[in-house]
């Protein structure tokens, strides 16, 4: 079974808001095996939202309409779905007494314009609206269904849960997609497709994409079959993309760097401080965001100006007077410094040009050297991060985060 | 002039991404007077692409496509694109040198994965991508032109306005439509809209919206006609929200919470330091991801344990024992201990409950108290604040900035 999913609305391909109805139920369809083949989004227009039924009719066996369906004059998806179907609109008289009833529940005059909504094509029926006024509508031509549900995301959620996803979970059978999200960070979205690229061939079972979102390169796996042929299928997948891809991966799903670190320094019983300069606290502001990171992070510097750097961690001004604050040796000695102070085991340390300027042809902007202070040695390490400045700032919080993490599960060389 | 905007991604009919890309395109469309007839978004399959673009190509004269220009072996829109057209793909000696820079100039090496982005379809030309790798192509058929542009959103926005937008301005005849947004942070959206719901009302010319996004309530005044009218329209309704709305207004535009502070700290040549606990470094983050934020901004503490508020800023530990680290006391002397260590004319400290666990009937989750110390006085306040932990913690970054913001303007009162 495909479906197309057509929403309905000019604040949509205006772009005034941004359409959320689509994906989500595109993932609920997912969910029960039922392949979205395409988005269509129209504006309020009766003749363009009948002509896009008519073409998703041709093509899909599942039809789901959002939008559309409100009391005013631009709302026009009834009768786009009557042409659609040669039907007239006529009216429901059980639609009608919900609505009735509706407006008499919540103690508000029911005006004419509401009465529209009680209409329906012919041949469909009526889908009831428990969170607001307009009903839905369910049509069926030959073996395919439409379903029309109104624009407003509550409602139309609703709706779709309770009038609409039962008849699809009989109608799919027991195949299911089941689809896992493995997150990595360390090389760019070419290189970890190098290393999977025999997975990701198309119509390989299952199948393998790759993602990219804020550096962080995901890898998905999409298993279709039947609920344990589906996992199986993910374990044997999911376990050669970790053989392939080893350290840099490091959680799955929602998972994050900073919650994959957190895990690590909770369960070694160990601490972390951060001593930032060009980063400017987004270290220890992702730590911080894990609940329960109290028992890592105790305290952290941002160390913007020299004096900064002196005074509070105790770098020598000397040594930046001759290194200049974007230098190995400093950043070493930030680190040092940051660990020495809070009295942790590890501390990161950052110095850099986020840019846009401040750059030069010895010191570009994107460079950035990030220390790793532990009880044995200090690591540095030199970048040169792509991006604006927000993105050379995350690049570096990033790796600060991925350094310690390879350095505590003893991965050297990662990348 | 009108345009089909076409979406290519599995993650975007699965529903695993949301598609943002589409919405600003029709925006920026909008803007420019170019009307967005349908948004379709389709997946990673070259043949249902294909046939999207003869379609599109049927429809609009301007078909702007996103997505599908990686290396791997699921990014086929080139492909589709060529096939189209009814053309072959030849390889851009100028894109494949570009590549190669690219890639030289970040020190990575280039995998001959990344050599299939320089193809082309043989009549289109290749449109430079700054932000990435993937080179943009741009086909004329007819009078009618295709863009492709990466699905990254960033790499496509910055190719959108370098090597697109132009054009269309050139094209697109005198009638645009003004967007005008304008920033307000301190009321929600229901409160804001109810000090213009006279502006908001159906039909108003020019039209008014309001939009949440991040906590940031923004009011959109979309103004049609040639630019002098749409500008005489803008002016005139502007004028009555600023003065309906007063100081919670911040900026316009994509300008942030913190860009507006730093303005107003480089005015006036001042300083400020933080002490954060609950935020943990947010505010300082935000602060210093300005450009030239180090005029302003000399050092940050995190202080997120008690030994660390005790340490590093001279908060006596008797008053941490007796009224607790969430407290007013404690705040304020955590803004005044930052101020004063690190010699700033203002400093903003928070301490509270960003949840999820810790929180008690007396000290519940969201409770943050916001200390700003000057020259005179130290203020102190006691919010709550909805959400989930990341939500509390950026509510409470951005409201540290916003009392900076309104004790610097002498704005008293403000919520």
């Amino acid at each position: 079974m495909n479906a197309i999913i057509l929403s309905v609305g000019d604040e949509l391909t205006s772009g005034l808001t941004v359409n959320t109805n689509a994906a989500w139920l595109a993932q609920q369809l997912m969910e029960i095996g039922i392949e979205t083949a395409a988005h269509i989004t129209v504006g309020d227009k009766q003749g363009v939202i009948e002509f896009a039924i008519r073409e998703a009719i041709r093509r899909a066996q599942l039809i789901l309409i959002s939008g559309g369906l409100g009391p005013t004059e631009d709302d026009v998806t009834r009768e786009a779905l009557a042409a659609a179907l040669g039907e007239e609109l006529v009216r429901d008289e059980t639609a009608l007494a919900q609505l009735r009833q509706w407006f008499a529940s919540k103690g508000r005059p029911m005006s004419a314009s509401n009465e529209r909504q009680a209409m329906r094509p012919a041949s469909a029926i009526c889908l009831e609206n428990s969170a607001g006024t307009a009903p839905g509508l369910r049509a069926v031509v030959g073996d395919q269904l439409i379903f029309v549900m109104p624009g407003v995301p509550k409602e139309m959620k609703v709706m779709f849960a309770r009038a609409i996803l039962p008849e699809l979970k009989q109608r799919a059978g027991e195949q299911i997609t089941l689809v896992t999200k493995i997150n990595t960070f360390g090389h760019g979205e070419s290189v970890v497709g190098e290393k999977i690229r025999d997975l990701m061939l198309r119509g390989s079972i299952p199948g393998v994409g790759t993602t990219v979102h804020d550096g962080i390169v995901s890898v998905r796996i999409y298993a279709a079959g039947t609920r344990s042929v589906a996992e199986e299928l993910t374990r044997k997948t999911a376990a050669v993309i970790r053989q392939r891809l080893g350290p840099i991966i490091f959680g799955e799903g929602d998972d994050t760097l900073e919650l994959a670190v957190g895990k690590l320094l909770a369960e070694k019983k160990q601490t972390v401080a951060t001593a930032e300069s060009c980063t400017g606290g987004m270290i220890a502001e992702m730590l911080t965001n894990i609940s329960g990171s109290s028992t890592y992070v105790d305290r952290a510097w941002v160390t913007y100006a020299n004096a900064a750097k002196v005074e509070e961690i105790g770098v020598p001004a000397e040594l930046i007077a001759k290194h200049g604050a974007v230098s190995e040796e400093v950043c070493k000695l930030m680190a040092e410094g940051a660990r020495r102070h809070a009295r942790t085991d590890w501390a990161i340390s950052t110095t850099g040009i986020a840019g846009p300027g401040g750059g030069s042809d010895e010191k570009p902007v994107g460079l950035v050297w990030i220390g790793l202070a532990g009880e044995n040695e200090t690591a540095t390490r030199r970048f040169i991060f792509p991006g604006d400045r927000f993105g050379i700032r995350q690049r570096a919080a990033q790796m600060g985060l991925a350094l310690l993490r390879w350095k505590m599960m003893g991965a050297g060389g990662v990348i």
